[in-house]
């Protein structure tokens, strides 16, 4: 049986980490937790008690194949950003670039451990096939706007294909905004997926000018934005990810804590495009399922779950003042049990047996780590991590990197066919 | 000569970045930058057109030995973490523990890219002769509290014996902050730094809690922030590095605009101790000379330029809501040009012929770097890169790092080294 060994295993159940064996069975679950060097053959990853083994971080919105686009246009006003740099460029993508970007994304992704991840974009068909090639386990869907059967039916068609495929994908609709989808539409959507039993991946008042229109539309109508989001149904979705949520009133919080509810917090894109604060202290206290996720990378740069989990731990410090609040723990949660629930992923996100074998192998040995044990590893990892230390990245028990080499890639030929295709698209 | 081949090179006198090899005189100076593939011989690095080259990183405030500290208790109150945790094992430290901290903080930044450091602690000499040994840049000082003329002593001491050693050590005064050390003792350090020809590293206004006293305390003598900086002299001396300056009032940044006063922002550590937003727009804008800093390994937890670049290119964008605010020039002029600047490292900062051959290669192949080019360089390393890409580390014209290997130190008996001591003042 193949086994992870000599590690110090931690996952969101955990208080202290313990050091022990993961013993994977043939269906790619966990299969049970051993003793420290109990296991003798079929090694995936022997940490000699100088690794950790934590559960496969979980990006809970992103756009991968924007790596395309990255770099493209910086420090400008959100809209200029959007209307001048990115729109433009993205009615030239094609397939192949959407495919390009995916799987240079994916290469990012995976060496920096993550596992599963949630999307909304386009051409989703060359997405799908890049994760499930890569090895990893998604919630996909096809960005929707306006009141268009033919998107839906696309998205639909993609559940068809891909939907529950080797078990790691997803298929959800993918209204993309309030603003670029009509109220009956959603409510269209949302009647959709409760039919089909398919979740929603929303884009949620990311930017104060967003909730300033929301405000002027619906206003005189006395919706708030919670009632909006129940009366088109989409609080009723088998499961809801509302991508960034920075403006959804505090005093609202609590209409958002259902169980098939999840807000993402999306840290640095929204740093980096002003759109502000979301107040995590808040969605944290009031009970809500919360994710984190890296949003594209033409609005972070990097897809790198340690830097966004460091990132949502020490902001919301600085600007409430307040030390103690988001933990290292928190955003370790956020990251791997949250997000994976939040997408319909019930069995990932912890080292437990009968779970998903979904993992990641950190190097604890260098010069970061001195004073990292079985009590502070959480601490360690969210604040003297890196992505860089990753050493395995691991899904549903089958090693998609280790040491530094792609196993289910060729990392060069990707990024030379990455680089020819920024070149076409820059043309 | 020895030469960096084939590089994009940049500094913050440049607008694009251009190809080329670095050639470096026997000094250990720039000594011509040629066509790129023109140097021949003794290639210190060929970077076959897939590297950068910027100059070494520059982190202008930090304590390195507290490296020895790292995660010794997280999420706690400023003062509690202090007074609790952090002061009661600082007692314990003897100077085999400022100097494996030292060694170990050394291997992180090294392996950063990071060539140069202003340090505040206490046991300098451990620290200047890590420095020294390891091939590094350094401004110094003893940290100084109360009135004390032991202290003082030590610190001039320090001066006598590693002032100047190798061109790379600079020894300034320590003077710890306007809590710790009484305006009159302020003063007479003051004086000194001006006789003896000493720049001073000076913790400044770096909690709200510290304003309020101030101003209880001067308030009824009608007595400003600047005015007090200015009466004690601290204004006037050689150089004043002001560390953190997160609470100096904003109408008052036009005072501190002099050639040899910098301030040091340290956007991590102010977040995670929950010590505020720094004003680093008026910073800028007011002219003033600004660098950045780390801070100690106790209270970031890395010492990571990158993500500190990253991190106050990200956060001000956010807290303004406006993303044309902080660039990604501005983070890194200041983390370079700025930082050495401030120091008193006169011919630190830009690559450029007589200047210090003090550099870092930076790998732009790899899957984050697709669409970098010579147009959108800086862009790239600050949004998208990071410390793992550095391949090497060359200060005054020696390498000290090179694809994963140190040149000047032994990493694993660092490490090793580290954790006994450690263990040691654990217990």
């Amino acid at each position: 049986m193949p086994a992870i060994r000599d590690v110090l295993i931690w996952d969101s159940e955990r208080g202290d980490a313990e050091r022990g064996d993961i013993a994977i069975g043939e269906d790619g679950r966990i299969s049970d937790i051993c003793p420290p060097r109990s296991a003798k053959r079929d090694i995936l990853f022997d940490g000699r008690g100088e690794a950790a083994a934590i559960p496969g971080l979980v990006n809970s919105h992103t756009h991968v194949s924007m790596t395309m686009l990255r770099g493209l246009a910086e420090e400008l006003p959100l809209m200029e950003w959007l209307q001048k740099k990115i729109f433009p460029v993205e009615e030239r993508l094609l397939p192949r670039h959407i495919r390009s970007g995916a799987e240079l994304a994916l290469l990012e992704m995976i060496e920096g451990g993550t596992t599963c991840f949630a999307d909304m974009y386009y051409f989703m068909r060359e997405v799908a096939s890049a994760a499930l090639s890569f090895g990893m386990r998604a919630a996909l869907c096809r960005g929707l706007t306006g009141d268009d059967s033919q998107k839906i039916n696309e998205n639909l068609n993609l559940a068809e294909e891909f939907g529950g495929r080797e078990g790691r994908i997803i298929i959800q609709l993918g209204p993309h905004a309030p603003y670029t989808v009509p109220r009956d539409a959603l409510a269209r959507i949302a009647g959709i997926a409760r039919d089909k039993n398919l979740g929603i991946h929303f884009h949620w008042l990311e930017t104060e000018g967003e909730l300033e229109k929301f405000k002027e539309k619906y206003g005189k109508e006395n919706v708030s934005p919670s009632d909006y989001l129940e009366g088109t149904g989409l609080l009723d979705a088998p499961k809801l990810l509302l991508a960034h949520c920075v403006w959804h009133p505090v005093d609202e919080l609590e209409r958002l804590c259902r169980p098939n509810v999840t807000l993402v917090h999306n840290p640095k894109s929204n740093l980096k495009l002003g759109s502000g604060y979301a107040p995590l202290r808040e969605m944290l206290k009031s009970g809500a399922n919360v994710a984190l996720g890296t949003d594209g990378a033409a609005s972070n740069n990097k897809l790198d779950m340690w830097d966004e989990m460091r990132s949502a731990a020490l902001m919301h410090k600085g600007y409430h003042k307040d030390p103690t609040l988001v933990s290292a723990r928190d955003v370790l949660r956020m990251s791997t049990l949250s997000g994976a629930a939040g997408m319909g992923f019930g069995d990932v996100g912890l080292i437990k047996k009968g779970w998903q074998a979904d993992l990641v192998i950190v190097d604890i040995s260098g010069p970061r780590y001195v004073g990292c044990g079985e009590s502070n590893l959480p601490e360690f990892l969210v604040y003297a991590g890196d992505a860089s230390d990753v050493r395995a990245t691991i899904v549903a028990g089958k090693l998609l990197y280790k040491n530094g080499r792609h196993l289910t890639a060729d990392r060069d030929e990707v990024v030379a066919k990455a680089r020819e295709h920024r070149q076409e698209i820059m043309k």
